[in-house]
């Protein structure tokens, strides 16, 4: 990922000192660029707890950190065990949902039965939080060469136009560590020079488009547009969408998708249209244990205000939010919808590309069986 | 209408003072109601100009009553004649796409060719001024009837539980004089005490939904739940809505139906469903002289602002905008996208319900044939 112009990651050490770990808040993106130092494993907890970093692998990997920075703590401690225990429990209280978060914590517990003490359990947790780190990197980089031939393929029959993307939501690289899932085919294809542009949906109620994707695109010299989550619709009526590639949080075994609240209309619209739409996805959000997403996945009701209130930067500057419905209204907040496989025209993993169905996901994950 | 509690329209003359005309500023809604004093058929044009006032048969009217004013002024001139010319000219002026606008003018210019001078002149202008409003009111009315009785229908099924209707933008009495499109069959209902419940779409980028739909709703007592414009699908999918109806901006020959962007993806929602999809439209807005609303009907493109900037009141009370993208950022903002007939259960009129198509319609309006 680019950001100012410069190469670099979501999270990792601090450069010049690795007892701290650097991060960014993304609450104040896109209109200011703050870099924060995690000093303590409550510097984490609460960049977690308070959205500082948000998606799935950057929470679980903030977590890894978190861990690492404990281990640092307990070497004060007179009981570092309980401490520790302590530490983890607290960490794994910051979202309770966040399934990578769960996961991180327990590749690092491994480190606790290994009869470590002192500072080589801490080097072993920073081992464990870097690997986690350099596997989503890889996980993304595989999902980005795969989507990259969905690219390529539009790219031959649109003699040097450029190949214009829909995406919803952020699964780009301010969700992962780098690459970005549903961005990374985007980014692959800049780096062969194939011209991409991006129409960037806002995503409302939490704007992570207009806000998160578009300052990912902008930093890293991707064309793009924002546009309202109304317009998907009409710009494939109108031939201005070639691909549409969006993230899951979580699919299932007969590839339903549930993402960000609104994915499921645009899947309607490319398939009325006869747009390819794919989902990109490490095939750690699989849950093979359900099928269907519609009747199997409980949506998460999020809190009333953030449909009534819409944050941003005023006129002077200032990052404040407006209220946009009346005082006293009531407002209904999913954050979440399903979209059927049956809409999809492939999922893209980071083991290559398939149908959004049992049999197609079987084909690459034939350990599920 | 309901305003504070009293029954009103959304313009007419000053109850204490004929010469005034008195609206409100639409602007400023839902966070404030600010009745105004139209003196001059320069407040008139200022009003439509600066949409002060909005929808079609409100910008009509207002235009209506500018002419009426422009009479008054007309009898102090050297010149009325070529005074009301230029008044004419101007009001038609200010919103130059709005069909409403240029009908409610012509319905005024028939005057002149009366042979009245003076107050006979005034008087007949305000006369006609009233018509329309009367005419607009009877419209509404009627489709408020003929859509009721699908409300009626779905009540019998509920056995008490409120029917749902989901609603996209603002086709209310705001945008009308009373009752409005879309809403007029709520009323209906709730004037029959059918118990009804709302869910409003935000409506992005202008918020017609958040800001105005539900200031409607709530000075009538009618329960309604706001929600971003990703979530119809979700609903839909999970058995939450009985009813869409929305209202147009132009309707086709053969039915398709131009309205606020965002539209289509419901009526795809809706028809992925089996949940009825209708229309509510005076039939002054069919254009009898195209047939597909997808190649024929130019589609406005607006400010890229209306995107970047969302509109709202502070929490220290100031009326406010805040910046949801980054600077420097592109947007596209298409203000309507086409529905086509085929997605569309039936449109409700002024003279009755029928198909989404040119038999369909040519039942009702046989003169059209």
């Amino acid at each position: 990922m680019i950001l100012g112009g410069k190469h670099c990651r979501t999270i990792g050490l601090h450069p010049d000192n690795p007892r701290i770990v650097q991060t960014f808040d993304q609450r104040v993106l896109p209109h200011e660029t703050v870099l924060i130092d995690l000093k303590t494993s409550q510097d984490a907890e609460r960049a977690i707890r308070e959205m500082w970093v948000r998606g799935a692998p950057l929470i679980g990997a903030t977590a890894a950190f978190g861990v690492y920075l404990a281990g640092w703590e307990a070497i004060q401690m007179a009981d570092p065990k309980s401490y520790l225990k302590e530490r983890f429990e607290a960490l794994a209280n910051t979202r309770p949902t966040a399934v990578n978060l769960i996961w991180a914590l327990n590749q690092q517990r491994k480190n606790l039965e290994k009869n470590l003490t002192g500072e080589d359990l801490v080097q072993a947790f920073r081992v464990t939080a870097e690997s986690i780190l350099e596997e989503d990197v890889a996980i993304c980089s595989q999902i980005g060469d795969h989507g990259l031939q969905l690219i390529q393929d539009i790219a031959k029959k649109k003699n040097g136009e450029p190949v214009r993307v829909l995406t919803h939501c952020n699964a780009g690289w301010l969700a992962c560590i780098d690459w970005g899932t549903a961005t990374a085919p985007i980014y692959k294809a800049q780096q062969q020079g194939i011209p991409v542009e991006v129409w960037v949906d806002e995503t409302r109620p939490r704007n992570q488009g207009a806000n998160l994707t578009a300052f990912e695109l902008q930093q890293q010299g991707v064309p793009y547009q924002v546009i309202i989550d109304n317009t998907g619709g009409h710009l494939m009526q109108h031939g201005q969408v070639d691909l549409v590639i969006v993230g899951t949080d979580r699919t299932t075994r007969q590839g339903d998708v549930a993402n960000k609240i609104g994915t499921y209309l645009k899947a309607l619209a490319a398939f009325d249209n006869g747009i390819p739409f794919y989902v990109a996805l490490p095939s750690t959000t699989i849950d093979w244990t359900i099928r269907d997403g519609i009747q199997e996945i409980p949506i998460e009701m999020r809190s009333e205000d953030e449909v009534h209130w819409v944050h941003g930067k005023r006129t002077d500057g200032k990052i404040d939010k407006v209220r946009v419905t009346p005082e006293g209204s009531r407002a209904a907040n999913y954050g979440f919808d399903v979209t059927p496989g049956r809409l999809i025209t492939g999922l893209i993993t980071e083991r290559g590309i398939c149908e959004a169905s049992e049999q197609g996901l079987l084909k690459l994950f034939p350990e599920e069986v």
